[in-house]
């Protein structure tokens, strides 16, 4: 059994085709060359921080080119990064500092208010920048299997857990989406997604598998992304429905025939929104992957948009799906199961969980759903009542968590409802101990501990939650309140 | 550390894009799902017959649609398939055949002849489609380690050497080769090159991981290729010199916009023939590459065709190479040594032999090069003394082996001199013990012992071969006999 070895992504990206463009961030453009031999620059000044191989080091920065210039110094120093959400609090941030056991946290000064509360050795960029420079030991050869990046993911217990994302993993991926996807010089793929969420992580590091330009947005911008479409000659983007359904609004004529590609992740599409493309000529490919894929794994083309209506589509190449029963069993298809994926694109596990979440290379995904006779896949239901709120994942048992941890507050119930905006938004459910305690103050306590997109947006106080027999909470019960007008409130 | 394990390719392909034309052969086409379900067809034949997975299967056929369906069904069976040459005579299949120790043979009335000479069970193709059909159990599954396919490379020894390819070598070249070449809907690679080489079995690969029509022809006809590229809207095509320069001759006009690459192996091309292809715009990629590599290991873009003259290019994305002295330390630029690759398209080693030839993932090809400044290889001499004809490669002493083989022949030497249609040819140079024999009874003799393509075409009898202090054979000094007019001859 041998372990694959492959040359650092970046020198040798730079090596083959050192003068194409490897990234456009407002008025700033890198070759491969000129983005590599900053990069080296950049790793020689981590090196004079201490900055060593096989460390964790996190990262708490908004989308840049001297976001990108950091993370790719990591990589050529066999540095593992920590993708921080920006978003998270002080105490989600120190639980995933602690977890990972990061050495350094480097960070910009939009966030040193939140970074200066943190248990950690902190970096801020322009400090590193300016540091004297200490030639690293360059990491010229990776193995497909060690880790490149850490990614925190809630699941059903409500407590964070780190993906453990390897070059082999982000590599097949971007394979896997060049198979279907095709691959063409002048090839560019904007990235208004954040960094340090999958969907934008993975495009880094597609630019660098392909050779293809990355355009990056600080953020979502309607108008600046229509314009760049055009000017940058960008063929690919991804997107999520609540990013996709504002640039339609603002789509006066159809896009350049150039764009051949609106990658849609994070949730399924509604019809009007498909139909909308459908009309509109915009090339859209629904999606269906997550943290623990190192991106999409199931993918619809456009052709199929509106006859699969509701479907995300087939395993890529690499990859492989199956639907299975609670007994274990493969189920036919039309029969609806548990989601569970296989292929070299999965995680190898979870830090510091036991390695058991692979049964056979196969990994349950939690989420439900089925095939239909020609294989489409069709998901019914997110894993653990996942809420899904403008492309961020909300795990209702990480809300849940919080609430109880309210001396006020006996028990909490956390679901998603439908949003115009967000696509979903959470709401609670809680049965108090202390009935003076109000909304307001639930929902104020929430804030201090969870990222704003994570506080719930309305709380309801309620005399019991609706749970089986076995005692389990029935968030379904609980969406069932919501659509029936909640008359179990009090 | 994981195994990687991925869908069987040509299954998953049906799956994905069923209704896509996969081969065209003559008047025949087949889409994904017709070529799988009839390879399903023929692998329960092959079942009836006792054809079992791990088992070796040998191969004598001609370019054909009903070859590609038998490559295929064996690799749905999990059989590794010996790939032969229907060149050889007798004797050198007969020692393939049990070195790999192959349970059957399949061949067809073409070739009955020399099979019939052959030590080992006889499957005729026509029989084959013509018997029962048993469900065979389908590997749905393929570990990338597997052995996949087995080709015959002679050496230093000159005793051939079976190549073991796994379906990763097979896959991670095809993987290399698109992010180089790119990858578009449309595509369509036309195949004139045997099947039972590299070149050819290469394509079939690429075919299946990328969704892509592999137009195929017996043998290599101008007239056909031309009209084809044309009609059949060819985008890619592999050819080696000679083949190219008839094309070359044939081209009243400029090749389509729509092919893109005319992929050039077997052997460095001349000025001129690079010239001409500069002033008819034909898209020549030049090309490195042996069996051992599964294809293509270093390419040149078309735009350092002329500024790079006589260089290979640059080792794809997943490969490296260095360039390493007799002390086995790395050469600095432009400094002349022995060609080393490294990556995950390399053999894992020959069948029956020790798996040493790997050091560190490093594998010597014994070809003899440099890089310049930039990083371009620079091929000087071909391992061996090898001599390339037609595509084709002959080992030098595999044919003094032979020769040496006769009573009356003492010792002998083998070159390769220069010839106008086939690149290079051999000619021998041999010291005799009966002076009776003479150089007809020589080539008479050798053809009853190897390939047409490798019987000298010219034998001189000479009193002594020079040699080193060490009693070295030295094929150089045979090189300057015959610029010099072969002084040295009876």
């Amino acid at each position: 059994m041998s372990i694959e070895v492959m040359p650092n992504f970046l020198k040798k990206r730079a090596f083959l085709t050192p003068s194409r463009t490897a990234l456009i961030f407002e008025d700033k453009r890198y070759t491969f060359q000129q983005l590599y031999v900053e990069c080296v620059d950049v790793a020689g000044r981590m090196h004079t921080y201490g900055m060593r191989q096989d460390q964790y080091v996190a990262l708490l920065l908004s989308n840049h080119s001297e976001s990108v210039v950091i993370l790719l110094s990591l990589q050529l120093l066999g540095i593992k990064a920590v993708l921080l959400n920006t978003r998270l609090t002080r105490e989600e941030l120190n639980y995933q500092l602690k977890d990972s056991n990061s050495a350094f946290l480097i960070t910009e000064a939009l966030f040193k208010e939140k970074a200066e509360q943190l248990d950690v050795h902190i970096v801020y960029k322009h400090e590193l920048f300016q540091t004297s420079y200490i030639e690293p030991p360059l990491v010229n050869e990776v193995a497909l299997e060690e880790v490149c990046s850490l990614m925190y993911t809630s699941g059903t217990t409500g407590s964070p857990k780190g993906v453990m994302q390897t070059y082999g993993n982000h590599w097949w991926s971007a394979i896997g989406s060049s198979l279907n996807l095709g691959l063409q010089d002048g090839d560019g793929w904007l990235c208004a997604v954040p960094l340090f969420h999958i969907s934008g992580y993975s495009i880094l590091m597609r630019s660098m598998i392909y050779g293809m330009k990355m355009v990056l947005h600080e953020s979502f911008d309607v108008e600046k992304t229509l314009q760049d479409i055009t000017s940058e000659k960008v063929t690919t983007m991804s997107v999520v429905s609540t990013m996709l359904s504002r640039l339609l609004d603002h789509l006066d004529s159809q896009l350049p025939s150039h764009f051949r590609c609106m990658l849609l992740g994070g949730g399924p599409a509604s019809l009007s929104l498909l139909e909308r493309c459908v009309e509109l000529q915009v090339p859209v490919y629904q999606t269906y992957g997550m943290t623990e894929t190192a991106s999409q794994f199931v993918t619809l083309s456009p052709e199929y948009s509106l006859s699969k209506l509701g479907s995300a589509g087939k395993a890529l190449f690499p990859s492989q799906l199956k639907i299975v029963d609670s007994y274990g069993l493969e189920q036919q298809p039309l029969e609806s199961g548990e989601i569970y994926v296989k292929g070299p694109n999965v995680t190898k596990g979870y830090l510091n969980k036991e390695s058991s979440h692979l049964k056979d290379g196969w990994f349950a995904t939690g989420d439900i759903g089925y095939v239909d006779d020609e294989g489409f896949l069709y998901v019914q239901d997110r894993r653990s009542d996942l809420i899904i709120s403008g492309g961020e994942n909300i795990y209702p048992a990480e809300i849940e968590g919080v609430l109880q941890g309210h001396v006020a507050i006996q028990e909490a119930g956390v679901i998603g409802v439908e949003d115009q905006e967000w696509g979903q938004v959470p709401v609670a459910f809680v049965v108090v101990r202390d009935p003076l305690i109000t909304e307001e103050e639930i929902i104020q306590y929430s804030s201090t501990k969870l990222a704003k997109y994570k506080v719930p947006k309305r709380v309801s106080i309620v005399d019991e939650l609706p749970r089986s027999a076995s005692n389990k909470l029935l968030r379904r019960s609980l969406k069932e309140w919501v659509k029936g007008g909640a008359s179990n409130e009090n």
